[in-house]
This record gives C-alpha cells, sequence and structure tokens, in this order.
C-alpha cells in the first residue's frame, strides 16, 4: 500500500471506531483511562528499553541536550504520564450535557447537546509524554484519535501505543480509536492532512516551523498557536509591590514557556518610581533588560529596545520595557505587537481594569495576577490539549469541553411547521 | 491599485473600525439598525430603480425566471429587509457576556467572556436582501462585515451598502465596519479568501458550487453547509396519524429548501400498515415516491429506488423510501448517506427516542416533529446567518452567539505562581 492508502485506511477505521466510542458511558470511559495508567507504570521496564533507542539515535544524530532532555523516558516521567491519565479519568465528561433546553410558543423544546467531534490529528515532535497526554483527552472526550509524533522518538511512541491499545483490547473496545502512526514517511503528515473526510480537527504541538506547516497544509481545520507574546502593563495605580511581584514571577519564575512575560509596559506617572526599582529587581534575576528611550532614561544602565523587540518571544531571561502615555496606548501597543496569547493589567483603578478587559482582544486578560496562570490546569480545565490563539472554535487554553461540538435536540409531540 | 492591493485594504481597514466597533454599547448598535431599518424604507424608491438595471441585465443575460424572481426587489421585500433589522436589533446582544466564572484554590477568578470574532467576510449569490440581513448580524455581534455578492446584483447590493453606511456616518462611527466590495473582477473573491491576517471567518452564501470554491480557495476559517438530505425514521411504535402529518409536512410544506425530507425510513414490523397509507397520502399530494424492494411489496405502483437516490437532495416533490429492520439499521443508513443537516425520529419508544438523540450524529436531531423545524428563527436563535454542517466551531443553524468567541478573564489580587 502507498502511503497515501495507509494514511486513508488509518482514517477510515478511526470514523468507524469514533461510533462506538461515541456512545460509551463515562464510566466505561474512565475504567479504560485508570487501565491504561497502570499498563504505563508496569511496562515501565519496556517503556525504557525502547526509549533508549531513540535516546542513543538522537545522539548518534547529534541532537542537543535540550531535545534529549525531552526525549527521555524515567520512572518519574512514566509515573507522571499515568497519573495524567488517572487525572483525566477525574475530570467531568462533557459529552451528552445538555446545555440549555428552552420552550418555543409552538410547544417544542429546543435544547443543544454537546457530542464529540469525531476524529482528532494530533501532530507533535519528540516529547513521547504526549503520546499518552493527547490520547487520554480524546478518549475521554469520545474522540478517536491518530497520533503522529517525530521520528526521533518513534520506538518510544510506538512502545506507549501499544501498552494502550492492549487496554482497549482487554475491555473489547475497538482498537481503531487510538492509531500511532508508526511509519516515519514524512509524507503521512501530508496524507493526513488532506483527509477532511474522515478527521475532523488537527492538533499540531510542537514549534512555529511545524505549526506553519501544518496549517498551511491542511484541508481540516486546524487549531493554530504559534506563540506567546505576552505584556504585563503597570497602571499608573498600581500597587508597586504587587507589580513587583507579578513582573519578576511573569518573566523569571520559568522563562522557556509561552505564558512567561516578554515585554512590559509602564505607566508614564510611576516611570520615574518604579522604572529603576523593576530594572533593578530584574537583572538581579539575571534578566537583561531592553527599552525604550524614556525607560532608558531613568535606567540608564541597559540596552536600547528595537522594534524587533516589541515583536520578540523570547523565550529567555530576556525582558523589552517601554513607558507608555496611558491606557489607551497599552492596549494599542498590545493589539499591534501582541500574539493574542495572554496580557495582564496590574491597577487599583476600577474603571481601568474593566476596559482593560473588555478591550484587549487577546485569548485570555488579567487584571493583577501573573501570566504564567495562563494554563488549563491553573485556570481549572483539569487538563489541557493546546492553546488556540485564533478565535474559530476555540480561543486559549484548551480542554475536555474544547474537544467537543454542540448539536441540537428537538423534542416534540407532532408538531408541523405552518 | 491592483486587485489584490485593493481587498487587502478592505481588510486592513475593516480590522481596524472592528476595534471600535467591538467596545460599542449594545444600545449603540440597536440604534445604528433601527436607523438602518429606516433608512432602507425611505430609500425605496432609489433601490428599485438600482435593482431594476439589475433585473435588465439579468433578462438580457437570460437568467431563469426563478434566478430573476431572487434578485427582484420590491416594496414588499424591501419592509422585509427593514423588519429583519429591527428584530435583530431586539435580540439580546451575546457581546460581553460571562459565561461561568469560578474561583480557584488560590483565589483567583476565572471566567469567558463572549467578544466578537473581529472581521467576517459573506460571499453570496443573488438575492440582495443578504446584504442587510447579514451587515444586521455581524454589526450586532460586534463584527466587522465585508460583503462580496453577485455580479448580478451589483447595482442593488451597491446601493443598500450605501443607504446603510449613510447611518454609520450620521452617527459618527467608523464607516469601514461595513463594506460592499463593488467590483465585479471575480479576483476579489480568491484575494480575499487569502486574507488570514484580517479576516476571521468566511461565509459563503449560496449553492454548493460557491460553497465548494470557497472552502477549496479559502486560508481563513469557512463555515460549511454543502446539503441538506434528511432523514425520517418512523418506528415500529408511531402513531400513524402522527406519522403521517409529520412526514407529509417534512415533504411538500417546502420541498425546495434544505430542511425538507428527502429520505423516510419506515420499520419493517408497521411497513405492511404504514408503507401503503402514507405512499399513497404522499401521492395525493404530488409526490413522486421511490421505494426499496420491501416498499414496492407492499406500494407496487412505485419505482425502485436506486443507490443514487438514497444520497439525493431533490428539493422537489420526490422522496426515497426504505424498509429497516430496526432502530440500528436505520441509524447506519443516516450515517452513511445523511449530510449531517436534520433528521427525525417518530415514536412512542422513550428508549428509542433517546438513543436516536444521543447516537445520530447530525446537527439537528428531532422527535415527534418536522424537519421543517430545523431553522434558526423557528428554534428561538433570533436570525440566522447560516447553516454548519461540519463541527468545528457551529454546528446546525447559527444565531448571533455563533458570531462570537469567548477569551478568558482572570481576576487576581496579585498571586502569583509557585
Amino acid at each position: 500500500m502507498s502511503i497515501a492508502e495507509q494514511m486513508l485506511q488509518v482514517a477510515l477505521e478511526a470514523k468507524k471506531a469514533s461510533r462506538t466510542l461515541a456512545t460509551l458511558s463515562s464510566g466505561v470511559k474512565n475504567e479504560l483511562l485508570k487501565k491504561m495508567a497502570a499498563a504505563l507504570e508496569a511496562g515501565a521496564e519496556t517503556l525504557i528499553e525502547e526509549n533508549q533507542k531513540d535516546v542513543a539515535a538522537g545522539q548518534d544524530k547529534g541532537l542537543s541536550a535540550a531535545m534529549i532532555d525531552r526525549l527521555v523516558l524515567n520512572e518519574d516521567r512514566i509515573k507522571s504520564m499515568a497519573d495524567g491519565l488517572r487525572e483525566v479519568a477525574e475530570l467531568p465528561d462533557p459529552v451528552g450535557e445538555i446545555t440549555g433546553m428552552w420552550r418555543r410558543p409552538n410547544g417544542i423544546q429546543v435544547g443543544r447537546m454537546r457530542i464529540p467531534l469525531g476524529v482528532i490529528g494530533i501532530i507533535y515532535e519528540s516529547r513521547p509524554n504526549v503520546t499518552a497526554d493527547a490520547a487520554g483527552l480524546c478518549l475521554k472526550s469520545g474522540n478517536a484519535v491518530i497520533l503522529r509524533g517525530g521520528s526521533e522518538a518513534i520506538h518510544s511512541n510506538t512502545a506507549i501505543g501499544k501498552l494502550l491499545k492492549q487496554q482497549l483490547k482487554a475491555m473489547g473496545l475497538p482498537e481503531a480509536v487510538l492509531q500511532v502512526v508508526t511509519t516515519t514517511d514524512r509524507n503521512a503528515v501530508t496524507e493526513l492532512l488532506k483527509l477532511e473526510e474522515q478527521i475532523d480537527l488537527i492538533i499540531p504541538r510542537g514549534g512555529e516551523g511545524l505549526i506553519r506547516f501544518v496549517a498551511e497544509n491542511s484541508r481540516i481545520p486546524v487549531i493554530k498557536h504559534y506563540k506567546g507574546v505576552c505584556h504585563t502593563f503597570v497602571d499608573s495605580s498600581a500597587d508597586y509591590d504587587m507589580a513587583e511581584k507579578i513582573c519578576i514571577n511573569a518573566k523569571v519564575q520559568r522563562p522557556g514557556v509561552c505564558n512567561a512575560m516578554e515585554t512590559l509596559l509602564i505607566h508614564k506617572d510611576i516611570a520615574e518610581t518604579f522604572v529603576p526599582r523593576i530594572v533593578s529587581a530584574l537583572r538581579e534575576k539575571g534578566v537583561e533588560v531592553r527599552g525604550c528611550p524614556v525607560t532608558r532614561e531613568f535606567a540608564a544602565e541597559i540596552k536600547p529596545a528595537t522594534d524587533e523587540d516589541w515583536a520578540a518571544e523570547y523565550l529567555d531571561l530576556t525582558l523589552a520595557v517601554k513607558v507608555v502615555d496611558d491606557l489607551d496606548e497599552a492596549i494599542d501597543h498590545i493589539h499591534r505587537y501582541g500574539s493574542l496569547h495572554t496580557e495582564v493589567i496590574v491597577t487599583r483603578d476600577y474603571g481601568h481594569s474593566q476596559r482593560f478587559l473588555r478591550e484587549v482582544n487577546s485569548s485570555v486578560v488579567m487584571v493583577n495576577a501573573s501570566s504564567r496562570f495562563s494554563d488549563g490546569h491553573q485556570m481549572g480545565l483539569g487538563a489541557e490539549i493546546g492553546i488556540s490563539t485564533t478565535k474559530l472554535h476555540s480561543f486559549g487554553p484548551m480542554g475536555l469541553e474544547d474537544l467537543t461540538t454542540r448539536k441540537f435536540v428537538v423534542l416534540g409531540e407532532g408538531q408541523i411547521r405552518s
């Protein structure tokens, strides 16, 4: 079979199996996830052996230490995958929920019922834990899942998939609801992305290059998340202690992730006091600060920021700082340079907090909290399948509910239209 | 300027203006829509004059009588456009609604707030009323709108757009929130469909050809609605009188629309009694019935149905009838041949009603009611911008709420992540 035929068969089987999965009770799905968790732990030795093959191959290919680290499976990481599945098992099942039911003048009742999307394709890189994490979320929300990881993790992903599929078989469930694409042929992705009749949604997880490739080549809807250029605006009325604490946390606590702060905006009325204070606190934590001319008036020791800095996602201990005239300029700057991810205002002004919440059109908008809370776990969605920075279907961190859609249900007593 | 440059300018202006629109109060938006309604009525004479140019050109080009009819504007139709705008003004404004707000263990409050999508492009054919209808729904939901109608209605669409835009100007609102593309160059559509950075959603309204063209050429998400192959399943426990009334209504009341019934499925246990009765009732109403072999055992006078009939959207007084063994076969048939539009079960069996509601994965699923109720107005959404038969973002008839998305809002008191 050609790669195109193989992928079509995978997708057709997934679509067929998804019908059975869509009607399973929460109890059965939860039992499945718990068995899968136990199987990962029981199979740890095999998983680590298979993972060693990937790690050795990666070292031969000269992958960076950071990439090798992302690739490694050990007892702790396997335990953490298993716990992830158990955690998803504990989450409420969105499928079947009726969100509103109303009665029309003619007596028909109309409501909306949550249903799975159908078949979800996950295209991802390096971290093998995505295999178990994504499978858990898709299955719990009643969706069949096709997993296509990177070739660098092929042995690990195949071994994880095998353990998970054994549990489907043991419970008499259709194994095609979970399929790991084991060919390392790069055309497999391109072929999968054409199957709009069988696959309902594609979620790419990885670097910007992967996401752009998937978005540009897919006929299937794609959840996109290019980058996180997150802003914190310290308003003139901000409590300085709170502002410092939030800024340091947003920049320093974990700089390499998408919800870390990349640009700090400071109201001009407090620049003289707050700029020297925050610049010094940041530099003490090892942050390289780059500033606009006004910022540098109050902190001459820092480098100037260029236009590229305002759009930069550093993912590192680097920060751009700009002094703005007022809330309007802050919002304009965010709309011009932001990535629709997460923006924060630190303020004591009620009116400003409300305007910021209403007018900033990013997927997460916060008052007086660190941007690091922009995460499915932290915001109470349970686990997170990804983050969407485009507005269709989902916007922001996506939990189980975002893997469903709603159909209309109508309950009549013989009504006809006149 | 080239067409590409013109379209980019239209889209950039729309995006800029959409920010102002997104923050308008419901009161201002409602006043705008009411003024637009009054302007259409006051300008009826001009509209009819301009429309006459389109009608004359259409007659010269030899358009069919049905197409000319769709094109015509008269006093009644103008009144009906105006009433449509007033009706949208009366609907609740979804923008700014907080759908749920919860508190996390660390004290932050997390909620989801409805916001406009941004900029919506409507690509449509012949009926000039779409210009006003779509503009009303997009503006009320806080979205800037780019309207691109067919060249056959260019004078009518331009005249309607001009009247509507005058009201924006009179109220001091940015005119770019409503733009009618007045070039009849066919490349305008292709160029618009590339502008994924500026336009958030494309809604095509027209025949299957138009929708396929838009879906295949768009980098922007598209709401798709190819066709309606709607089924009614008459279960063994159905009340015959109710079943007959519902079937006749679903097939005959307005056969040319997407929510009319195209295939009737009948449980084998009642075939001997119900098939002759319903076939005779349908034929009395002028319906051409085509049946499976078992159907024809009980109604020898009808033609045999071929495999093509099961997938046909007749949009006419023609119906395919199949006798099925049980509920499972009915559901399988719907999944195989249906278009995810609207399916109905007529039954007195509680268990069957629940299984049908749960297991049939179409956008509208009904018990004991005519499929003709599958419509935004009838189901209480107010007006309808379109129907989606794909599951992402919206599924089924789309009202104002479906022209919005939700962002997360987080209210803190200085919390940081540990």
